[in-house]
């Protein structure tokens, strides 16, 4: 019998709330809806209902309780909605930045766990509180359903400490929580089982770089089903250059900033948000479809911000698979990844020498999830779409489905005491 | 007819002074002089000639230009020196942190170029005053000799703009000069040019990773004797970890710690001289040595330093093989890559993957110039001990007999116009 539990998603951000309704034994998207500029006095609404249905409108919603209730109303609407009543959702799951090291899996949400999830906020100011004021509103439409926490660093979470850990005093660790955590973990996670599934083999037999290039990118070096580095660190500020971030620089060039006189914040700002691609490409746009189409037609900068773009995951993925001892697969997923052919190709065309032999054809024309190397290339490229929403549902539901298990159990052993 | 002529090197630190007397033809080192904790009341001087009669002795320099004064004297002393009249050095050769982007190669110091040197001050406070006030103490003691600048930096200028340039908006750039410079120039251009002479080959047809692992370490990828890639960023603080310093982290760490309250000096002061192998290893020690026998016996926070510093390498080495579309060899040199094979070792067992098949018993016993790979490897791994002294004496032979050359064009041509 299929699974029929209704599974809610929700990714709430600073200023925005997003919300996918997913039937788990279908792995279907029943709905969407999106909140923008929550807080102001035009808050912009999107419902979609089967990728089909769709109502944009300004709306009133002054904070992510107002947001959440007014997409969850379209949820029942007898007209355009998806289901007859809120009681249908039992089990919610929430996009949550940051478990610091408390957390290593999807977690039931219960007090303790919001007490704790308070105490990570340092570790995520913007995002964390976001992610709480998420579960609470949730908390209040929902008062029945179980919440679930899917954090964005628990795939990590199996990074030895060599490769976790940076060589500063460890009083920095240990006092301060100073460490490498990485990010985007669900999206690695997604695409390291269905990459393994779409190549017919166990995720515990291979060795895969997984590339979830987007506006954030991050690789990840998954041996065996579990990350052993990854390119993001404390923040997502490190690794491979992205849309309007850095990535990866000399840690003495903030300490140069510092000496100039620039505060942390405005260091923060410029290398978070007007770096990267943006920065580089001279073109007032961060996105790759523009850096692309600018450097093809000559433009400088952009054709540079390309190239350091393409030479700096070309080091990764050759640094990871070397630290994995030769990867089975490449796996591009995210916006760019899946997407952008021409940026695929920069750097599909030098991997050679590690063992990827690109399909010139397949990488210009296939969409994922396809191979893009040769039949008989020695390891082989993926592109597999990723679905960060899709594998919260899961997580949620097999957390919820575990916890259900556990108090049957409880009570099936007291009725036994009694 | 052998060039008989004499070359002295000097390194001159902020607190020290060595200097080396080459015959260059011979590519004999005569005598070595150094002098440390210069203007303090008790410097130390050692004074050695064809590395056998020693002499150690504390001694009263104030400054730089009394410290050469000293070992010059011994020099010129009628039993322990080398040479009969200091008439006799016509060319020095001057170990200089940075070029910037002004110097590419090896430079006659003139005028000018004392002015440009001070220019690049703010790229190296500590070691290009230093470096200037022993050209200055040069001149006054060698009046009429030729003094040549050879720059850490240099052998790296040839990285294109995309390794070399941070993905930080272009006016930082522009305006303030940050990018990547890398350091340990020399070194990394004397072991291309000697592996690939100890290979029988040119260095223009061959791909290297080399890897200079000291106290400070760097490694380059250079592609057909030009370097592609290096470790070291606007400053040598990024990179692999090493005796003190971090090497790369999450530039947001720096961030983090600003908002924390310490300044730029306390940050500074801990990622380059608390950090690496002796901010982790906590046994008081960034001394490899001492890591590597107190991981032996178990102590874990030396055995995590350890491994730390080879994951990052093994990354690296891996990272630029992809980047210059396999390495034909991998070069190891410094302190610690040309003498702890206990280092070495955790680093080659696990560079398979890219082609290197380590020699475990060659790694163990076998001094440099070496093959540690077995006699199939797909990638030759070599020890290579480098020797920044006799480049910097072979690089100023080459610069100023360019300039006497011309000289002698430009009074040829002269006397043909008369």
């Amino acid at each position: 019998m299929q699974n029929s539990e209704k599974i809610l998603v929700i990714n709430s951000g600073s200023s925005s709330l997003k919300l996918t309704l997913y039937s788990i034994g279908s792995k279907q998207r029943l709905a969407t809806g999106f909140v923008e500029r929550i807080g102001t006095d035009a808050a912009n609404m999107i419902y979609s209902r089967n990728g089909e249905t769709k109502i944009e409108k300004t709306v009133e919603a002054k904070n992510h309780a107002i947001a959440l209730d007014l997409v969850t109303q379209y949820l029942i609407d007898p007209e355009i909605g998806v289901i007859k009543s809120l009681d249908e959702i039992n089990a919610i799951g929430h996009r949550v930045l940051h478990g610091g090291e408390i957390f290593k899996t999807a977690t039931l949400i219960d007090t303790d766990v919001i007490t704790q999830l308070r105490y990570l906020v340092p570790l995520g100011p913007l995002h964390m509180p976001a992610n709480i004021g998420g579960v609470e509103a949730c908390k209040k439409i929902f008062p029945d359903a179980q919440n679930v926490a899917v954090f964005d660093t628990a795939f990590h979470q199996s990074m030895p400490a060599y490769a976790s850990r940076y060589a500063i005093p460890n009083e920095y660790y240990e006092k301060y929580g100073i460490r490498k955590f990485g990010f985007h973990g669900t999206s690695h996670h997604f695409v390291t089982l269905a990459a393994s599934e779409f190549m017919g083999r166990a995720p515990e037999e291979l060795k895969l770089v997984t590339c979830h290039l987007g506006n954030g990118s991050s690789l990840a070096a998954v041996k065996y089903g579990k990350v052993y580095d990854t390119t993001m660190g404390l923040t997502p500020l490190d690794g491979v250059v992205m849309g309007t971030r850095s990535g990866n620089i000399d840690p003495a060039v903030v300490l140069t900033l510092v000496r100039q006189g620039m505060t942390a914040d405005e260091i923060d700002n410029m290398l978070n948000k007007q770096s990267g691609l943006f920065g580089v490409g001279g073109i007032d746009s961060g996105d790759m479809r523009d850096i692309v189409s600018n450097a093809a037609a000559g433009v400088a900068t952009a054709k540079l911000a390309l190239d350091m773009w393409a030479h700096r995951i070309v080091f990764y993925i050759g640094g990871y698979s070397s630290l994995i001892g030769g990867a089975d697969a490449i796996v591009f997923t995210g916006g760019i990844g899946e997407n952008s052919w021409q940026a695929r190709e920069k750097v599909l065309s030098r991997l050679e020498s590690i063992g990827c032999i690109m399909d010139e054809k397949a990488n210009s024309t296939r969409r994922g999830p396809c191979y893009v190397s040769t039949p008989d290339s020695p390891v082989a490229v993926i592109i597999m779409p990723t679905d960060e929403e899709l594998m919260i549902a899961k997580q949620t539901s097999e957390v919820v489905s575990a916890y259900r298990a556990s108090i049957r159990k409880e009570e099936a052993e007291r009725d036994f005491v009694i």
